[in-house]
Parts: C-alpha cells; sequence; structure tokens
C-alpha cells in the first residue's frame, strides 16, 4: 500500500484535484488517495501550515503529504521533498514547511529540480498536475527522495514567522486565534503545555479568565457539554491547544471574532505587573 | 475488500476528515472508504438518521457504517455498535439510529467501551479520530462487535420522536419536510404507500392537491419533465418517498419553504369531515 | 485496477454521491473511484461538457467516465456510452459529449437499453444510482459496450452550438469566458493556437490589449507572479486556452464579470476595419 494525501487551495468545484488524481493513478495505479482539505483560503500559506503539521502523523510511516498551496507557481521559487519521521513530504519553498521546520523533526530536503519526474509538458499555471502529481506518484512507488535533486541547506529554506503566545508586563498570557473551525470553534496558538506552565507560574490556583474579544469564559472545561446548550466554554482542542467554543454552537457568531484576533488568558484576580514579557517556551 | 462509510457533520474545510482516514489506513491498510456526506447541519441528528438509512442498504454486507453527529462528544453519552441486515453500524447514542431502529432490522447491539481498540490517547472532543475510526477500522478487520463492550438493550437506546404523516379530521393527510437537497428537493415524511393507502381510501380517483405553503401542485408527476422547465410538480422520489420538486429549478426558491415545514395533501374536490384523525401505517 | 471517475450536479451535501459508490462497490469491489467534481451548477451541461474535456485524458486507458448532469432524468432521452481514445464516457444523450464530438475522437458510440446491467428497480428520479452506476461498473470489470444497446448514429446525437472565438470586422478577436474557477480566475474560450494565429496575422508585433467589461490587460504574462500581487494578466491556463487572472486575487471580482461575457483580444494600436468576419480555425 502507498498513501498520499493532498492538501491545497484548489476548492473542489473545478476539475483540478479530480485531474492531480489521474495523473497519480497513471503512474501508480495501487496509491490510496486521501484529500485532507482542499478548502485552505487561497494562498493562505499559515493555515495550510498547521494543518499538515496537524494531521500527517495519524497516517501510516512512508505517505506521501503534497501540499499544494502556492501562490509563485510558474515563478523561479523552488519545490522541495522532504522527510519527516519516516513521511514524505512534497510542498513549495514557500514558508508552508515552517512550523514542521521549527519542531526540528524535518530532515533530508531536497530540491525537486529533475524533470525525469515531470509530466513532458509543464505548464506555468498547474504545477500540482505538471509537478506534485507525478514526483508523489514516484515517491510512493519507492523513488528516494534523493533521485529528486540537489540537497538544500534546512536554514535556507523560506520560513515564516510564528505568532507565539507570551506573556505580557501585567502577567497575563497573550495569544492569538490561528484558525476557526467548520463548527466555529476558535483554535489558539496556546499549546495545553504553555497554558499549564502559565497557571502553574502565574495563577496560584485561582480560576482563570480567557478573554475573547469584549467577552470572557472563566475556567477550562472538560468536555463541551460540560456547560449548557449555548454557553462558551474554554478547552483542551485536539490538536492540543486551548480552543473556545460553544456547547452545540457556534463560538465565531458568539464572540463575533476574527482568525489572528487576540485571546487573553489571565488570573480572575485584579490584575498585577509582574515585569516581564518573557515568551513562555 | 472492506469498506468503511463516514457520514459526519464536520465538514470539509477542515483536516478532521483526512485524520480519520489516516487512522482507518493505520489499522486497516486495505480499507476503501467512502464519504456518505459531512455536511450534516452541525449536531442535526434527525438529517443524519434518515440519510444512513437512505444510504446503507446500497453497499456490500459486511460495509462498516461510521457515523459521527455528536454533540455530546466527551461527556457520559454512550458509543454503541450495532448490526443490521449483515451490515455495521458505529454511532454515538443519541437517537441517530432511531429510524433504523423503529424498522425493527438491528439488532446485536452493544456498547463500545473496550478501550484495546481506541487510539493509546483519547481526547475529550475527537471522539471521531480517537475512538470511532480505530474501532470501525478493527471492526473492517474483521472484530466480531461482541469484543468491543456489554450487549445493550435495544429498548433502552435514545430514540427521538419520529413526526409521522396522519390524516386529519377534515380527510387531508398531513406531513412535513423532512429534508430539502441540493437540487432545492422537498423531501417529505410521506412514503409512497402512505399516500397510496390514502388516494385509494379518500380520493375516489379525483386529482390531488398538494399544498406546499400559499401554492399548490395537482397530480403526481411520472418525472420531472413531465411538466415544463420551471414549473413545480409532485413526484415519488428515489428515497420512495413524495417530493415536491421543480423542473430544472428549486422547489425551495420556488415554494420558499424551510425544512419541517408542513406539505398537505387533499382531494382537490371540495373538503369533506371525515371525522378522522387516524395514523395511517 | 479499474478506475472509475464521477462528473455530476449531485452536489455533496446529500447522500447521493455516497450511495452511487456502494453501488459501484457491490458490483466491483476493486474499483477506484475518484470525483472529478459534483459542483456543476444543476443542469449545467455546457460547463460539464468542459470538465470533462480537460480532465478525461489524465486518467489512464480504460477508465470509465461517468458523467450524470441529467435535467432529462426519467424521460425518454436516452443514455449513452461511447469510446474516446482507449477511455469510456457513460452520459445522457443531451449534448454533453459535443465538444468531445467536435474534436472527432469519439467511435463505437451506443444507447444503453440492456437493463440486464440496471439496478433491479428503476427510479424515475435517479438513473445515477439506478443505470449509470451500475452499468459503469460492469463496463469496470471488463463489460464490451457493445453489449449495453444498439449503435448509435453519431451524427444523431444532441449537441449544444459551441461558441467559438471570431474575428470580428474591425480586425478584433472577439471570444467568451466558459468558465469561472475556484481562484477567480477567468477561462476564455480561446486556444492559444488561435490566438498566437490572430496575433501573427493581425498585429504586427505590437502589444495586444485584452478587454474585459471596462478594464484591460495589456500583453500575454508567463507566469501569474509575472505582475505584482493584486495586478490583472493575460496568461495561457492549463486546459490550453488563454485565461485572465489575478496575482494572489480574484479576476472575478477585479473585472466584476459574469460567465459567458465577452472577452475582446485587440492590437493595442488605433483600430483598423480589416473587413473580415472570419472564424479563425
Amino acid at each position: 500500500m502507498s498513501i498520499i494525501t493532498l492538501l491545497t487551495d484548489f476548492g473542489i468545484e473545478d476539475e483540478y484535484v479530480g485531474i492531480m488524481k489521474g495523473v497519480i493513478l497513471s503512474i501508480n495505479p495501487s496509491a490510496v488517495i486521501v484529500d485532507i482539505t482542499h478548502h485552505i483560503s487561497p494562498q493562505d500559506i499559515m493555515d495550510a501550515a498547521y494543518r499538515i503539521k496537524s494531521s500527517y502523523k495519524y497516517f501510516p510511516e512512508k505517505t506521501v503529504h503534497l501540499i499544494v498551496v502556492d501562490p509563485g507557481v510558474g515563478s523561479a521559487r523552488p519545490i522541495i521533498a522532504a522527510q519527516i519521521e519516516g513521511h514524505y513530504l512534497l510542498a513549495p519553498d514557500n514558508g508552508i514547511l515552517t512550523p514542521l521546520l521549527d519542531d526540528g523533526d524535518i530532515d533530508n530536503v531536497v530540491y525537486v529540480e529533475n524533470s525525469e519526474y515531470f509530466l513532458d509538458s509543464v505548464s506555468r499555471t498547474f504545477h500540482g498536475r505538471d509537478i506534485f502529481a507525478p514526483v508523489a506518484a514516484h515517491i510512493s512507488k519507492g523513488l528516494g527522495i534523493m533521485n529528486l535533486g540537489r540537497p538544500a541547506n534546512i536554514k535556507e529554506l523560506v520560513r515564516f514567522s510564528v505568532a507565539k503566545p507570551f506573556v505580557s508586563d501585567n502577567g497575563e498570557l497573550a495569544g492569538i486565534i490561528i484558525s476557526i473551525d467548520h463548527f466555529g470553534n476558535l483554535i489558539t496558538n496556546i499549546d495545553y503545555a504553555v497554558f499549564k506552565k502559565f497557571r502553574d507560574t502565574f495563577c496560584c490556583g485561582k480560576e482563570i479568565d480567557f478573554i475573547v474579544g469584549s467577552k470572557s469564559v472563566t475556567g477550562l472545561s472538560e468536555s463541551y457539554s460540560s456547560v449548557k446548550s449555548g454557553m462558551p466554554l474554554a478547552i483542551t482542542g485536539s490538536r492540543g491547544y486551548l480552543e473556545i467554543a460553544v456547547n452545540c454552537g457556534s463560538a465565531k457568531d458568539f464572540f463575533d471574532i476574527c482568525k489572528y484576533d487576540k485571546v487573553i488568558i489571565r488570573n480572575g484576580d485584579e490584575l498585577k505587573d509582574y515585569g516581564s514579557n518573557c515568551t513562555i517556551m
């Protein structure tokens, strides 16, 4: 078995994703192709980056993860192939692997340059079809990525700056909403471990407030239904990050909030000046 | 071959469905996974219930049907596995199997409790990934559902009350719209057999009116194109229930109607008081 | 391996596509099913026609392409099966194969009439489930299409009139937008070869303007990122047709334009009366 996952911003109204699957199956008829999502907002590299980080490890080793969110298609931007914990990644070198690179688990990165593994004719507008799909199919058949092109220096790969939660001067933990899911759950960039360290250090066992826009939630809940239907809660989500949710409802609507807006976590007590501005972790 | 179908309210914008597929393929690499739909309105248990009832029997026997519309995720609500005509069902015990239970074809229900078949770490927010997907994969590999936990008493399972069509005092057949599909077709809860019995009993061979909101349709059509483009019709739909449709158009828009609104079927003649309020069937 | 592709206007909110897959797998358990798209606008035969033309050739030979955009379902309109360059097509006889028929590559067309290969009970509203899916499954298992029914005369098949680009009296090349994709790219009906011939004949090496609504773009770009982010461009798209796009943006929004609107291509110089109204090609 050889699995290839697809993560793109192509949507599913057009024939583009189907064509990529046709190209893959023409080269590797036994490939099993799984859609992660094709609904990344057009060109939203950061969103795609978090989604591939959240999902790849649930697949068997040797899975090839093909990520095409590629505003620079047809330009000189390179395409890279990489290994991570026995998996393969194939993506444009545009920062999309930043969270995985930051984790330090990626190794063996190469530039994808060997046109022997591309379609015969390469367009300037659809590398998903002409380069990504056939190369992924060849990797899934056992081609070592070292055959694709010269090794890349991991330090020279494009990265975006990752917003990290930090403790502000007045002893609050400040994060942002990095994703809003289909249910309207607000997924923050605050890892549970970071939250726990903050709580243990700054909060003296007191109740904690989560401030989102002009409203707030008190305390961390164990499950969505820990509060009444329609009421908000904070919870550790399935990615391991704090989420703000509404039981049987949409936190996005409840808090009237947008992606990249702030979330402030603080001791429910009056605020004190802790004199720090350190990043936890 | 082992087939697993997925029916959820997860949408497809997020990585959630892809992750479930990764978990399944990690346990059963030869599973064939088919999406029924992921577009159930969030937490709309009744809608999911009718859709699984409409679809499961078109799959081969031994197919595992995984249904995750689960507002109670992370709470004490049980998960159940059941057998129905050689198929397997895996769902929360929240009423989602009601129409199938009412049909009386379900047997061998068990509570899914044996964590041996779950992921090692079970979150409180994503049982689709941590429990449903791995358990479905194990069933698809041949695990008997009796190994999952203690038997459930079918009579004690959660059910919702099913709206049934009835004949009113004045001899009209009253039903509701239980589903509106992608084309805007209005699918009623009136089975053709119920309609036929009503027609034979009350309508004396006269033409029949279908009243939807403030408009009506006369007669049952044989196909959408039995009427002119843009005109409404009543027809026996592919589920075997009466549908109100518009040829090359949307009945939802034409009638300006919502799910769960009423549909009245009556003899086109002047109305008589039949003095009955019986439920047919 | 046997591949079946699906191209429909069914959407993915309902259980319809899943049911078709269940029917296929019940007959051919080893079929690999690929969605091209289910988001054709309801009954938009022309759009489906261009999408299947763009995609079929990227699949391996012997793939069965099932196309269900079928406003005449349940009426007397025939269903046809055809061969094209080693592939199989299965579609209603409603014009949906027009561009492929015009290319002259289709042969061996038959009417699908042999109910031996249908489901036992055929509804009047869902031939996708009752006829198309089981027949596709049988073809994918090796059934020759000649077994499906009597041969059709290719000249008698339904066709729609295809809008072709033409050179107007004043020496402009006039085309239309035949498709707008997920990114808002405007895909014209002007093949690059037609454009090149126009340019070589009429434009004397001068810069060329592409006029879309009340705005225009000058020159043909090599890639989206040849212009600044947010700026418009003309480019040869992945289907081989001219496209109007916006780098990191939506041309649909930029030009405020609709499907089937005009695109005019002309010499950037003052216009001359070339006295012709010929269709190139």
